[in-house]
């Protein structure tokens, strides 16, 4: 047993819906959620940059005494997992492995798209994970960097939505494709309109909830589970103003939010271990 | 006279529109121009957020002895021009000023409207400064936070920029203006896509020129002007990879750049004033 939170960071909003499978799946751990709204967004960033505002924000979370961090941002799952992974002495769960282990769930999966950030779409580390546990499937990556801003201006029911998807998905649909892992937070709110775009027989793969399972799992194999006698708490921490969080964030979490703080990470001394790759 | 370097930042790439008038109509000044990539856009972020990191450029720009600070970026200029003002002990130039004086440079004007980020739109910075210096005249402002995306996404030729244009736009074309000012320094770079779907009497105000004449009248009024018996030099900082700022900011400069440093400005102290706000 363990009474400490989890942490989950982001580098948004997008996050929130790792947060709402968590609190269904978990009803009893704490958590502490940190949206790096300041410098949203990660994925046209590189990957120094990544790693450093990855870094001060799980430096952050320890501080709140987390047990588990998960990164809920694909871009900085892609990017920073490992590195973190090697900086810090609590577990560090990312977005990929749950969403590539659900694309391949069932055996007769062979074609598989991606679609995410530039920067989640250059790292190639979904298409190298898939191709890992399954050698002989067709995997086809499309960075969609248009994608956030249209979900995070409320553009979702317009035609630019359409356009946008018509554009980038055209291709993937020529492909035939049994699943497609939607490897940005954003864009499980393009859903229906991916759905139909793409016709009946493609599996739509949202790591939301498999990340949740997967945060389960470690809990248990590590036996620090929470105590089950209480509700949990959950706080959440962003580094630009909480009155637009709060707002632009309630579709992704799907309740309101009561409180949010305001962190500034950056003011964090990094801690940098031995084997850390300059930033 | 002078020796002094002159400044410039933004929140990225498109201030280099403004160094690239600057060195036209100041051959011989030498120039620093810090782009915050790290951390762009700012047009979606907070006034605290906005100020916080206009400020801890300034200190840069102060640490490598400037004689003045531009504020290339529309939505700094707008939020933060005051506040910087009072802050650094020497001159800070917006694009504001000089935008709204040249919308209204002839006597006959009367309806101008105005394009820009969100933050910028919603700041009034444009609208009051245009009534304040002609009180009949009609103001139509319109947020287009889907065009940045669009124009660094390389969409520029694209139907979803056309078709962003007319989300935009339509109300704009209704109201027979006489003049837009095109409060984003990445909008000069959708100057002709504007053009077109306007229609001819409206005139397009790109700040970035009347920015660089301002900036001599300054130099000159001042008694600052640098030494004319050489070329002016040019460096660059960026706060994320320059590779990237490199490729994406050569059609802004208009021509290549030779070299590109890295700088961590959030890591400045801001030492601020006993009058400040409360970042």
């Amino acid at each position: 047993m363990d009474d400490r939170p989890i942490g989950v960071f982001d580098s948004g909003v997008g996050g929130l819906t790792v947060v709402k499978e968590l609190r269904t799946q978990l009803p009893h751990e704490d958590l502490i959620y940190f949206g790096d709204t300041a410098r949203v967004p990660y994925g046209s960033k590189s990957v120094p940059v990544i790693r450093r505002f990855s870094l001060e924000i799980t430096r952050f979370l320890e501080s709140q005494r987390v047990k588990m961090v998960v990164v809920a941002c694909n871009t900085a799952s892609a990017l920073a997992l490992d590195f973190l992974r090697r900086q810090s002495s609590v577990p560090v769960i990312g977005v990929i492995d749950p969403g590539v282990r659900a694309a391949l769930a069932h055996e007769q999966v062979r074609a598989v798209g991606v679609i995410g950030t530039q920067a989640t779409i250059r790292s190639e580390a979904y298409q190298s994970r898939l191709l890992r546990l399954r050698a002989d499937c067709q995997v086809v990556a499309k960075a969609c960097p248009l994608l956030v801003p249209i979900v995070e201006e409320n553009l979702v029911a317009t035609p630019i939505a359409t356009l946008a998807l018509e554009m980038y998905l055209a291709e993937l649909r020529d492909r035939r494709l049994d699943a497609l892992i939607l490897a940005c937070t954003h864009y499980p709110l393009l859903k229906e309109a991916i759905a139909a775009f793409l016709g009946t027989g493609v599996t739509l793969i949202d790591s939301a909830e498999e990340t949740a399972r997967e945060v389960t799992e470690v809990l248990q194999a590590r036996r620090i589970t929470g105590p089950a006698d209480r509700p949990g708490t959950e706080e959440f921490y962003v580094s630009d103003s909480p009155e637009a969080f709060m707002r632009v964030g309630e579709p992704f979490l799907g309740r309101p939010m009561r409180q949010v703080f305001v962190e500034h990470v950056w003011k964090r001394d990094l801690g940098l271990g031995p084997d850390a790759t300059p930033l």
